[in-house]
């Protein structure tokens, strides 16, 4: 019963026979292996944007990092939310990529709106030299809480960014569980969007480690490329992150993982719900937050269920007491063992 | 024919099977995974370095950059030679992850001495806090011109180092292939010769992308994983490092792959030194720097030969005249391609 | 009618004079000028540290940024208030000299509490590598919008900090203001109080361009003269950085400014008051944030008056509304000018 | 009798005298005094360049690394000599500023030639992505050994430079010096000579702390006023920069100042060469680099004379046995001292 991550499940079988596959023969490094234009040309194809830059990295920070180094100066702050993976748990990566940018907190929750957005670039009015300079806007898709915005809000959001002048970078880590959540295309819910940048994730639903970095606008790339390398993420066996993303995208393979993924999660929200579970907000992907009572965990725990508790000790206090936690399923999961949480959370 | 690189080849089977072994079920991330503990044991018992702190990455570049800050200020200077990897091929890395280090040329050819070092030191008379402040001497062994340090060269190196309280590095990216040319242990290279942190490179060496740093002195080791994570080089599905250097490390792989390396160089070598090539130095590990004359590259390209030529063009000029090259095999290039490219030289 | 700011007032003569005293002859230079060796046993015997770092640089923001990099790591977060000079007026400094930590808003006024700081520095559970790590506390001393801590104050957040074994670095580019309008000695609002390093102001009181910077542990001073001679602070024509606070401190000079500077303010104030001011909080210092009507600030400006709106546009909307502005007086305003503000606030 | 530098004497009357006549009343802080308007205006005025983007800071190493940054990216590298300033008297300040790009050292002296400096340039092939960028070439005007490039020397470089589509960045600590040696005008030793940016020193000829940074392409200041204030360098009370900077120009007195300090240096270089001195080159500025017995220099320290050594120990060694010094000459030094310094010298 592992809800801890979406990292950590197996690679997908079709992955690792890609990998095994590729794995044959000589091959030029650093991304000058075949493998990596039959997939740029393939994520130009997911994207409708046959002339964005595509570059691989292997986790999900120096996607976000790089690419927001690339969108940022020094001098700048960036705009997300107090709960963004780039404020909490990057260790301080994205001020390390830019050489020094802010991080501006925008309202209180998983998801800015455009008033709270517009709020926040406003609030850091720019007084000339004194204060950092309004940078690039930094949305999380899915949510580090689970949530998913819809177009039209994505949309709110970016024409906020619009009339400031400011570029937008999409962190998708989640961004196929978003997508099939949505039922839009890749283009919709990023450059028709204006979105200028994504971390096109796939580290979290099924790959070893390959994440994409796309800029719509291809200019950026070779700054982004010297980037990589000065971070010492361009990889000198690159045909392994080109096979991993070939593979992901050949036969909808990330979407029906993302898919499976998504009703894993719902199959076990529904059940919770049942359970009593009280929740956080309204699970949209593959992520839950919700409250149990301490004896509930103690239970769940102690046959070996793994998941993160958010918000108290679990040993010690009332047992009727709701605690909070956050449940994740990745497209592994089987259903009889989202059952068996299920039951041990009811009884 | 690929002699471009030794991360041209692909990664040995048994590496892939246990990448394959490891694929199953589930596993905390980030290096908190069953098999680093294996990992680490397994290290520090090859290291005979009981307490040594032990990381991995997914680079050497990230390997040599995170290991070099963690031993450098932001104010000092880098001792290395001109033809360092992390001087000539790592778009200002070092630099990048020491905050702004500079590095300090040391003699003029891949191998520094006890005197070049010693001048170069006493070169940055630090004159209070008005020139950089001597830092770190970082080492490569095999070098990046295929010589190899003896024992006794190493530690007249380090020797000088200790004479200026200054920490050594050793770039081990070629580590196993200077191993088995030296035929000692990996504590003699290292600790025993007063080296303080190494990169232990396996992509070079028939891994897929996964490096050691062995940090000798333990109370260095949470900075490094400070810096490792705000470097993004902290793995989320970390298992598929673990796995790769458990592989490597067991029943002798690594050694193996080394020894079959260094002899194809060999073979390489005798064979192109009756072809009547001149060697820049002699080959001592798996790389080869030598002059052939132009005609006989522009047939060994039309043959379809992988390697890269030094010092001009191919095209034009005298076709007697010599030109350079860099030939480097990896333990998978096979006897019969080793002859057939001989055969072409000669011919 | 200048109430711009406490640095766009003149160098008071008496500090002039000890620039023209200093300028005969010749001086060593970099801070080795023997009234440097004055100045240092001066400002100990002041904070009572016989054995503290002491450094000249010539910016507020430089001494900030310095002694928060001395203290911080590149992978802390530091804590202080939202409208902390080092967040909205340093144009990503701190960041900058830090090498990229990240700054933590302590809840939502100029003041932080012992309640407010212990919940920010919770929220920021380090969650080991992922998280920012915990760094120094930065206090404000006046703050920027003009309230004074009591000692009492001070020593419930740094006894927070201790909690944490966090280091305190307070910000006293109006220290003197601050000193004054507490009654008490330099050594119970610092080390008495915890704090580590000081930045001690003198420019917004009477200098040219002097601040101190004050470690009372002086294994800290190496690693800040290194900071900042890399950061080109370190004057070469040191002397006449040292002149200035040589003349500030002697006789008392820069006590008597500062309770000048506080006594304008005051007799600003209760003019205001008495003029029907909203005052946002109660002047302690040099500084009023207050609302006068638009149309009392329309008459003013044209009078000439100089000093900052805070909140709307001047030109437009009801006159009757209140808008608000802030008012700084150093020790040159005169009795006349501010009377003659307070008239035309008045009539 | 003091030699030791050209910041160790007084800042020059007339300079003094401004700075007492700014002391007046109210100014508006941060470069927007009505001063910097006429300073701007001046210094355009004396370049010949009316739109030039002119600022001040207070040091050289200040100019130098903020205009460095400027014009290079971090994943560059910045060409400069052996002994340049920003190699090797900086601290790092360069690679600090400009975000870790690295400096190639070009040639074995103190100028270069366009030989060198294309032999540099096109050592750093910049293979991709994996060596350094080439960057700007860094001149040094005065050199560091006291030299001064002929306007047909500056203008082979810089063709060399332009052959790369590379950014000139001139030193010009000494820019006084050069241009009365030269007797140019500063339009032909900077952009009719392809300069794309000056730092412009006044602080080594008769200020208090002040240089200009110009560039001739306005479009670069922007940039450079932010990572200014971002530098913890943009002045508060900046009126005394610009007081110093404008009394500097005001009746020649930088170019008079210039003079005399150059003719002192011939006066005593004249007498040297009585006295037996060999000169390291010949002294065409403000500097001298020669060789003395040791025991002329151990006369001439008994005598109370101050300046530095190069190259060994005054105490011990043959009493014969020529020691090198460096000797430096500012406007203020008197023919008398001078005279008696050489007399020393003779006898």
């Amino acid at each position: 019963m592992f809800f801890a991550s979406d990292n950590t499940g197996p690679v997908h079988p079709r992955v690792m026979e890609a990998l095994a596959e590729a794995n044959s023969g000589y091959a030029m490094g650093y991304g000058a292996d075949a493998l990596m234009d039959r997939v740029r040309d393939r994520i130009r194809e997911v994207f409708e944007a046959p002339d964005a830059a595509v570059y691989l990295v292997a986790t999900g920070t120096a996607a976000n990092s790089l690419a927001l180094a690339t969108l940022a100066n020094p001098w700048d702050t960036i705009f997300c939310t107090p709960v963004a993976h780039i404020q909490e748990d990057e260790c301080n990566a994205p001020e390390f990529y830019s050489g020094g940018a802010k991080l501006t907190l925008v309202g209180a929750d998983d998801k800015m709106t455009s008033r709270t957005l517009r709020a926040a670039i406003e609030g850091e009015e720019t007084r000339g030299v004194h204060g950092p300079q309004r940078g690039p806007v930094s949305i999380t898709q899915v949510t580090e809480r689970g949530s998913v915005y819809t177009l039209e809000e994505l949309r709110e959001l970016t024409a906020v960014a619009n009339d400031f002048d400011l570029p937008v970078h999409l962190d998708g880590a989640r961004f196929a569980n978003a997508l099939v959540a949505l039922g839009c295309s890749p283009a919709e819910m990023t450059w028709q969007a204006s979105v200028n940048a994504v971390s096109f994730g796939g580290t979290k639903n099924g790959l070893m480690g390959a994440e994409a970095v796309v800029f719509f606008d291809p200019a950026q790339g070779w700054e982004f490329e010297l980037r990589r390398k000065r971070g010492a993420h361009l990889f000198s066996k690159h045909r392994y992150l080109s096979a991993q993303m070939e593979a992901y995208l050949a036969d909808g393979l990330w979407l029906e993982m993302a898919e499976q993924a998504n009703a894993n999660c719902t199959r076990l929200a529904v059940g919770l719900r049942d359970a009593g579970a009280e929740f956080l907000n309204v699970p949209q992907a593959n992520m839950i937050f919700a409250a149990l009572p301490r004896r509930v965990h103690q239970r769940l725990k102690a046959e070996g269920a793994m998941y993160y508790l958010q918000g108290g000790p679990l040993e010690t206090g009332d047992g009727d007491e709701p605690l909070g936690c956050r449940l994740v399923c990745d497209w592994s999961i089987s259903a009889d063992l989202i059952d068996r949480f299920v039951e041990l959370a009811k009884s």
